[in-house]
């Protein structure tokens, strides 16, 4: 059992008890009413979240890198070419999933912390007819936020359908997947949604849709092919019971109360909240002299922090001491800065005061380790930017 | 919320207390060392379950289907031929991901209600070089049982693979994968197991195993490919953490308490338990006069029971007002006689108690349906079955 020490990991979150009592309440059948209501609900609030009115939302058991799955799945066939802009770990995840399917696969990469500046994507795009491209709005493994607006705008100039992975950032970033043409947008339950783990959350837009309707080949996989979920989603939305896989009962149940709260917070009061904790935990960071993976503060994500460790720190030194103090943390997941930073997730529940808790206890293993601070710096570096403007 | 009529229908059930206390209890990280140990335990625990030493236990988040996409994927490569012995709606899903994958299917079929014989599926077998055999040991829409024992020899005896469809039998009808020669089991959680919908149980023996290493072609499915899995099941049944996707933390928590309430109870109990209270079940509806779908009860599910409505009542007459009574059935789900029968689920925590208030509704319902019933009569008839023997 968990104890009270804070977990602030980029994903699984610290949960909202609301949501946890839904989660263990006593399970209904899935064509219960009261589950088809709950389950309609999550659908039509899992489409305003990604804000794709014309969108078919998708809820299914099964982890984030089912959302990636069912993109690539769906979208690809044999011979079809993919552009990734590829800023980390799960970028490189997309372009083995694209391949698996059929793709052939361009990767446009920049250094880990950087992002391929849009000129270098446009190069790209110009260089073949992509049917896809894909932008992970904030690859977790990096913290580097991708500017998903113009980049979309670039892909649909160029015809492509794109796919934007928000696992580390739908509900914490803003994603208008109208707005922006953004094709296919998907997260996981246990981020900034606010759910335990397993649950994919998946929006497909009309083009998408189109798309899959017009394959020549059956969709690569059986469990991730749209196809059999489809009419399912439909009729729970319609506020029928229809049955293809069970769904996961208790963590829909779950999902819209969150869903709920997160409307009810409304999505610009929820982003700016996101902006103004990152902006603490970063200024403390900051503060205490640590560098940051992503090379520059319009490139980092908002909903985690990825500091680097100072010389001569090591994760094994560092990360057990911040335990001790009270808060979880991860380390690095990059392959190739794998030991040179740690990972603080920020988002969902999160409050003001689990970012100081967090600072409180680096400053502490810090000094636990011989590293020359200055007590509370990082505490009042991160106040400051806390503090209600205006 | 559910309120407290009872949930009987074949998946999801009621749920101990104790596992919904474990699936709502705050989220540990997903490599919190109390969460490593829990994964481990329901990992070891698995193997116990499908009784398959040799076997190697994934636990994933999905619904059923993921378990039979993962057998599928896994196992299959274009061209290969498949035996699937039908007795439902199941086995033709089960034709249709072989089919998926590559397979050329053969189904061995039987009347809804009936199961091929021994004699059918060999000579079946005779007729090809079948990569593998799969067997749906209890299919939801019927009801039927299949005597996996003696079907899996023969599919031993003929070089195939055997895979076996345990979603509504694992953990309330044996199965024994190492003794009977199954090759590949799996399972749903919110069936027998006794955990709410979400997670995909899956046993692969060291056969399966070795064919997928024999593969010449990728799995045609990522998200279930083994290979994916197989390092990170590995890691956390050795006490390690791994990534590949963020396991279901609170489910897999709620796993490790059910189990351990199924290994406490001890396998040959559990399944005694499930045949006397289906015993009871049974013998409640033949004194009401009703016939049920399996032809005979040697092929009769021991975790459900799958009543025919009496003559001129239909299931919009009579689930309702069952449901009203206090119990929530299930309705047919086999398209040649869906709209002929109803479903009971009897298994996981289910009580001698819960199939007394369930004959008691259903006997409150066919009267208030106008249909001449003695009062008392199933009740009686299913007491008689539930009092211990010697």
């Amino acid at each position: 059992m968990k104890n009270r020490s804070l977990l602030m990991i980029p994903g699984p979150i610290e949960f909202d008890p609301a949501v946890l009592t839904a989660l263990g309440a006593p399970t209904t059948s899935h064509l219960d009413p009261g589950f088809i209501e709950a389950f309609g609900q999550a659908l039509e609030r899992t489409r305003i979240l990604f804000q794709c009115p014309d969108g078919q939302p998708f809820v299914l058991a099964g982890t984030g890198t089912l959302g990636m799955d069912g993109a690539c799945a769906n979208l690809i066939e044999s011979g079809d070419i993919a552009l990734v802009v590829n800023t980390g770990y799960f970028g490189d995840r997309m372009g083995v999933i694209l391949e698996r399917y059929g793709a052939q696969v361009t990767h446009v990469r920049a250094v880990p912390g950087g992002h391929p500046t849009l000129e270098e994507v446009e190069r790209a795009l110009q260089g073949g007819s992509y049917k896809v491209m894909t932008i992970t709005q904030v690859d977790t493994s990096t913290g580097v936020l991708a500017d998903v607006r113009s980049l979309a705008a670039l892909g649909q100039r160029y015809g492509t359908l794109v796919i934007v992975d928000g696992v580390c950032s739908l509900a914490g970033e803003e994603l208008n997947m109208d707005a922006w043409g953004v094709d296919v947008a998907f997260t996981a339950s246990q981020k900034a949604v606010g759910v335990p783990p397993g649950l994919a959350l998946l929006v497909a837009g009309p083009r998408a849709l189109k798309a899959l309707n017009a394959r020549k080949t059956p969709v690569g996989s059986y469990y991730s092919d749209w196809n059999n979920w489809l009419p399912v989603m439909e009729a729970y939305e319609s506020r029928k019971g229809a049955y293809f896989g069970t769904p996961a009962v208790n963590l829909v149940f779950a999902l819209q109360v969150s869903l709920g709260q997160i409307l009810q917070e409304g999505l610009a009061a929820r982003f700016a909240r996101h902006e103004r904790i990152s902006r603490a935990c970063k200024a403390g960071i900051a503060a205490l002299g640590l560098g940051q993976v992503p090379l520059n503060t319009a490139i980092a994500a908002h909903t985690m922090t990825a500091p680097r460790f100072p010389v001569g720190i090591s994760g094994a030194d560092l990360l057990p001491k911040i335990a001790k103090a009270g808060i979880t943390l991860a380390g690095g997941l990059h392959a190739a800065i794998k030991n040179e930073y740690f990972r603080i997730g920020h988002m969902g529940a999160v409050t003001p005061g689990d970012v100081l808790a967090t600072l409180g206890a680096i400053e502490t293993a810090l000094t636990a380790c011989g590293h020359p601070i200055e007590s509370g710096v990082a505490l009042a570096a991160a106040q400051k930017e806390l503090l209600p403007r205006d």
